[in-house]
């Protein structure tokens, strides 16, 4: 049997590996083998691979025989490679042995620089670069690098300080020096000194001279910091498998501070800020890497195209022929990977090293321009360069921003709830956000919660700051669906309202006082941060132009106001697939109208307050179908429980009574009657309408007298008429007929016909089970799958935020079900009320309208399941129109 | 193509049909054929299919022209038969027209007798009969009753008198008569016309002469009396489809009431109260059957055998040759149909003819010792025997009753949510009902409604009665799962805490005063009724032996104390399926130690206090072990939301932190941190055992201290420990580790070994869709199909009330899905969970434990779709026992 192989080699313009080994050599690994065998300068080294690294686990951190023979083999190889031998004390080879996984984990692992160095091959080093103070200092780096990553020197807890740093503290201040430089041979001989006692105190044994046991040891706590705490977290927010494990690196050392004739730096192939075209990166000359990040010195730009200040130094001027070669390597990169790369590169006495590639990082708008650039270019197609943009980060395009450039005070921050930037002055209660607002002024309204008798206020103001409640709250679903600014529970603020103020530690925010807010970072200034607005540039039209032809999806949008349809539209929605219609019942005098058809004592009361709506909710119909001329509008019946149009607070309750002239007792009497213990599973939906047929009569009435109207002046309306939780056919029945009948009378009596559909909201499980049922009388179905994960779950919205952090910080689940749809769980539900639908009504229109609407992942999902459309916020839109697009490639990928 | 065949002849000892066509003839129609086919005396006659019927509704009202042939020839027959002629005015003959579904519907469809009769015929009848009376007073009913019936003169409203009565009761005034039979023939000729002249001035047609246009108008007039309301709403009570269809029985008219040698009279041929073999009926002599029931004249019984009192003249004295006839033919019936019959007699001039037999309706102690001794009289084998109890009926058998024969005085009427007898002093506190139960009171908790802090008075009490609540209320569940009588939703009570009474109407009850319930009726009595106990006779223990020896599927209970799993153990329980253990911690002492848990800072204190509930929580285990000794016994782990524990009023918050120390403000505080939007889906369940593992823990401890304690003594214990509320994978192994590592503790501690199970409720919908992930690690099932039902729905148990009614009242749901298992939706997820769960574990252990487990359709259900054993209430397990039995007799008869 062949031996196995853990060691693959790279260097010298051949590999043992390559770029498409990255699950067995990590990223760097498998990109520093890619670059060697591109005939691109790269210090010879060797990998060992991520298979050692479950071994290393597995066994507790034995190593197989066959490997130490391999590692000799290969470090033959590179002492070969750079003429030098490892632990030589004349000619002494120092290697680096460094971290990399399949996917980057920049800062989370561990490294060791400079090994190979003792109280021999120091010595060599000095006389063979002729450069004592430079091996001195890099043995005193080695020392203090191998003490804190190998032998566990370094502080657990953040705020402690390193005891190597300690030591060179006191020594800086015993001898007034300000900087390192400032240190001279002596002092850093004498360090290395220090550093052994503290090693020999601390741990009770020597420094290690033996370099292979220096090498060993290192490869040890590279595989050790897999599981240390910080890349534990990391792998859990980014969602990288516990499972992949890290490979070694071990490379030849190159060094850029090895005098003037020397430099290190770090580049992007194009602006990683703006997607432009210009070789952009940044450099120090006599420095070694960790210089370039710890901020001393301030770095120059590499060339002249990029330099802002006039004083810069560029690389391009210092060394025009290393930069020469790096340029060539960079169009090399760009062409071989055609992507952006992010570059490390290490000058050693005018001969440059590429120490990393990989694919760079950038900002929303970046990636749009470069992958449409790149299309252009002829690097990459159409569907390549889909693919590069990543739906979620749309987000930031969308969404007027805070300018980077000003300055902030931060004084809190809660969870980001709704993306956008929004200053305005401090208001309390909803009602002085509405009346403010009408005197002009910009507003935050800040509340220890908002429940629907705030919607108004929501509206009215520039953005929303809770105290309480999470991602779901419905401060949070309610901001979200209005595109408006929204940071929810911030705990650290302290409301009053009665003093109308609220407190952060000692500090006191007053009603008046500006406020900033970031939904998308959730962070809460004092004062008025400007704001630019978001920048839709020619490439975003044209990568969306290129995304409408490739997805098969159609991609409507929640809307209930005529202003944000018309916001969705311009993103590109197809139509509206949820207007919700309760909200229209909180405004003004229409609550009052609501309230009193709640109040009435029978059936012609009722009308008699219905009677008042009518015209109202009519008008925001005409609206709305006018904004959406031509595209279906799915108009939502009544949906929440009655109780939620009463005041729960007796002040309001009393105040209620006096304008509706009615005693305090009645309202009292009704709001106890409606209480109910469980509203979300309580007399809601159709099961009002089945209780109060003239509700839904009257609905029905607004929908078709404004589609009537308008259809008379020859606007294409497109009335969708949707009944909400559904359990059985016989509810749907029930709300069908009332629904015809009204259409049948409207239309007759304006004189002209309206095409219209009547489908139900899929969202109690048991109307996904019966879909087939339901399917026979429903010419719809939309998922509402934000109540069908609650009620599939059993998680209330409202409530969850007492244990869904605890799920997930335990790994129970893996997201926030009402983030993410629960494609496992709820999403079976949703495939087999797909499959039933369809079984009983082949071409049934099918479309999703829960928040999952507009998150990738479920966008996909439902493009699988083979929905017609999904529906979001009108914010959304562009993702969930780039996130359909992106699943037809994919499924065409997996063919 | 030969003609359709619309009408069946029978009499004269031939027919056309036969007991076996009560699809086509309806149950009256097919057993008239039958008893001819056998050679019984029956008038002769003919039934119109209930095929026409389908045929009168789908043409509006149109007969086909072949049924007016048919009809011809079918009363030419019937008049050869009787020698008599239709319309002759000379010798008439009279025939009746009844309706028969194949369901028999008594009462609510319509019947015209003597009809024939005209001016002509009436004196051709006195003629013949010598009796002007007889025809006089035969014409007087038969306008009436035409005139009511055909052409629809009785009043639509109960209470409105029927204009015909009117008319007779003026003229008994008038005439200073007591009674109808001190009228005259000219009485009663002066009616006749009246009648008339009432017809003309309402209807304005006059009374039809013509005896064929008399029999269509009655044919159609049963026919549409299909659909009339009572009708409708007796169809939906009893569950009888809509679509059935009604035939028509025309039948030659026998005379009970031509003078003293006749007579008419019901029977059964065994007594339908005790199932004695007794030939059991009432007569009367010269009479009609509406006379038996119209309670002027009191019917006397038919033998001596039956005789209650000394003066009553029996049939067997009075006319022998006909009773000894009547004999004949009831032990003919018995030995051809093999059940107990209701049969109806009439005996004209001497001559006896049977008018009617069915199926004899029986009380639950009758149907048992019929079936057993019908076994033993060789007439029927045992499973037939055991299809012949009606598994609901059992209920009334296994809780003691109110004496029927005492005095009550029914003050009100509430929903009988759980059967039983009570009677006790008033008390409106729980605290109360522990108190005065103490110091040996018997007493009857009454509340606006109950809550988990309620618990503990409720079973000190004798029963609870509620003003406010459903059938699945808090206190119905509960008082079912104890087996304490109650009765819910009693609206006419007004309670008020207060005043300590409650008044109904001007009625004042105060605490102490005496009141009795009935859980089987709703009724609320004052004072003490007495009570009689059940006695479960010989007939009982055996028919459920036989019942043990069909059915598959095993019986477990659901029992929370050693008391009720002794009752339930009586009962033939074979384990407990659902031992709640949260009910335990209400008690006493328990609660303080509960609440000083909730109230802790952090894990230490509520270690504190859980160290406390253990030697408590153990000493439970230990007594329902041994009750339950070599049976396996399911522990639910802590389920409702923490905030049950704590009192919601501020009296009572007060009162507990004083009780504990600690400032009101703090409990306050805790009430709102702990409170919920919607509890059903909040922190419950297995989300408290995750939030704080050291309950779990605790519980467990004291699951396997008790168990391992017990085995040491040689006990058998059958441990199955069961988290709640699971809904992915990852919760349950969360709790599963905690329980087997305390298990392993625990066993290694007492050093002996307890066989266990660790398993789940399969009660929110994910954890049915996903059950084949949860066995993964799960070693058995119990369906929570309580919950399940509310997820599934999204119908709140608690807030159902507000529109479930409503829902059955329209049809939208033919069941309250809360008692019987909605096969149709959450039927589907069970069997998707058994299915599933099994592919994974094909030995998985199923059971259920909703309130479904002892309603006897849903136990059918659980047979079907395979699952091991069904749980419920200790007072319904011979009832699921019953229901199981029937299952597999079902099952093997449809095959």
């Amino acid at each position: 049997m062949a031996e196995k192989k853990w060691v693959y080699k790279f260097g010298g313009g051949s590999a043992e590996g390559n770029a498409k080994m990255k699950n067995l050599l990590g990223s760097k690994g498998a990109n520093l083998a890619e670059m060697a065998l591109l005939g691109i300068p790269v210090p010879p080294g060797f990998t060992i691979t991520t298979e050692m690294c479950a071994v290393y686990y597995q066994t507790g951190g034995e190593f197989p025989p066959e490997l130490e023979k391999q590692v000799k083999e290969a470090m033959a190889f590179v002492e070969k490679e750079m003429g030098a031998k490892f632990g030589d004390p004349s000619n002494p080879l120092l290697v680096s042995v460094r971290s990399g996984a399949a996917i980057s984990m920049p800062g989370m692992m561990d490294t060791v620089l400079n090994l190979g160095l003792n109280d021999q091959t120091v010595v060599g080093l000095a006389k063979r670069t002729g450069n004592e103070r430079f091996a001195w200092d890099s043995y005193r780096r080695f020392v203090q690098m191998y003490g804190d990553v190998v032998l566990g020197l370094k502080p657990e807890k953040k705020d402690e300080i390193d005891p190597f740093e300690a030591i060179i503290d006191r020594l800086k201040e015993e001898k007034g020096y300000k900087y390192d430089t400032d240190m001279t041979v002596e002092d850093l001989k004498y360090l290395v000194g220090e550093f052994k006692k503290l090693i020999k105190q601390r741990k009770g044994i020597d420094f290690p001279q033996d370099p292979w046991e220096q090498l060993w040891g290192a490869i040890r706590a590279v595989f050790r910091s897999w599981n240390n705490e910080r890349a534990i977290t990391y792998r859990r927010l980014n969602k990288i498998p516990d499972d992949l494990g890290t490979a070694v690196n071990v490379q030849a050392m190159v060094f850029g501070n090895m005098g003037d004739d020397s430099a290190t730096g770090v580049a992007f192939t194009r602006d990683p800020a703006t997607g432009e075209k210009v070789f952009y990166g940044e450099y120090l000359v006599n420095a070694q890497g960790e210089d370039v990040v710890a901020g001393i010195r301030t770095p120059q730009p590499i060339n002249k195209e990029t330099k802002t200040e006039p004083d810069q130094v560029t690389l391009e001027e210092v060394m025009p022929e290393a930069y020469k070669t790096l340029v060539e390597i960079r169009d090399k990169l760009e062409r071989h990977y055609k992507e952006m790369q992010d570059i490390e590169f290490t000058i050693q006495k005018g001969r440059l090293w590429m120490l990393q590639t990989r694919t760079g990082k950038r900002t929303a708008k970046a990636a749009i321009k470069i992958a449409v650039d790149m299309v252009k270019e002829g690097l990459i197609d159409k569907k390549t360069a889909i693919m590069r943009v990543s739906p979620e980060q749309l987000d930031q395009l969308l969404h007027p921003m805070f300018d980077p450039k000003a300055k902030k005070q931060v004084i809190a921050k809660g969870l980001p709830a709704s993306p956008g930037a929004a200053s305005g002055r401090v208001v309390f209660h909803a009602d002085d956000a509405e009346e403010w607002n009408r005197r002009g002024e910009k507003v935050i309204l800040v509340r220890l919660e908002t429940s629907p008798e705030d919607v108004g206020g929501m509206h009215a103001a520039q953005g929303v700051l809770t105290a309480r409640g999470g991602m779901t709250s419905h401060a949070a679903v309610v901001a979200r669906g209005m595109g408006k600014t929204c940071v929810v529970g911030c705990g650290a603020i302290d409301v009053d309202y009665t003093k109308r103020q609220f407190t952060v530690g000692d500090l006191v925010v007053k009603e008046g006082d500006w406020i900033s807010i970031d939904g998308s970072t959730g962070e809460v200034m004092l004062g008025q941060v400007p704001t630019v607005e978001p920048q839709l540039t020619g490439e975003f039209a044209e990568l969306m132009s290129w995304v409408d032809e490739v997805r098969r999806l159609g991609v409507r949008t929640n809307a209930d106001t005529p202003r944000d349809a018309q916001v969705a539209r311009n993103f590109g929605a197809e139509g509206i697939g949820l207007c919700r219609t309760e909200h229209m019942f909180f405004e003004g005098d229409r609550i009052k109208a609501m309230r009193e058809m709640i109040l009435a004592e029978d059936e012609t009361g009722r009308r008699k307050a219905l009677d008042k709506l009518l015209p109202y909710q009519k008008q925001d119909f005409i609206g709305i179908f006018r904004v959406m001329e031509g595209l279906p509008v799915t108009i939502r019946l009544l949906d929440p429980p009655l109780h939620e149009f009463l005041p729960q607070e007796e002040d309001a309750q009393r105040e209620m009574a006096e304008e509706m002239g009615v005693s305090v007792e009645k309202v009292k009497a009704r709001v106890t009657a409606l209480h109910e213990l469980n509203p979300m599973l309580g007399h809601r939906g159709c099961r009002l309408g089945i209780a109060y047929p003239e509700i839904t009569e009257m609905q029905a009435r607004a929908i078709f007298e404004a589609a009537c109207e308008l259809a008379k002046e020859g606007v294409k309306v497109v009335p969708e008429v949707m009944v909400p939780l559904v359990g059985t056919l016989g509810e749907f029945v029930n709300q069908k007929e009332i629904i015809d009948r009204v259409a049948k009378e409207t239309m007759e009596k304006y004189g002209v016909k309206v095409n219209y559909l009547v489908g139900t909201m899929i969202e109690v499980p048991r109307a996904a089970i019966t879909a087939d049922e339901i399917a026979k009388e429903a010419q719809f179905f939309s998922f509402g799958t934000n109540d069908l994960t609650q009620m599939t779950f059993g998680y209330s919205r409202d409530d969850v935020g007492k244990f869904l952090p605890m799920y997930i910080e335990k790994g129970i689940l893996k997201e926030d079900p009402f983030q993410v749809l629960d494609q496992e769980g709820v999403g079976q539900l949703v495939k087999m009320g797909v499959e039933r639908g369809r079984a009983t009504r082949p071409d049934l229109k099918i479309g999703i309208c829960g928040e999952h609407g507009g998150e990738p992942s479920s966008v996909e999902f439902c493009h699988r399941v083979g929905m017609n459309y999904v529906s979001c916020s009108p914010y959304r839109v562009p993702i969930a129109r780039l996130a359909a697009a992106q699943a037809v490639i994919k499924e065409e990928q997996a063919k």
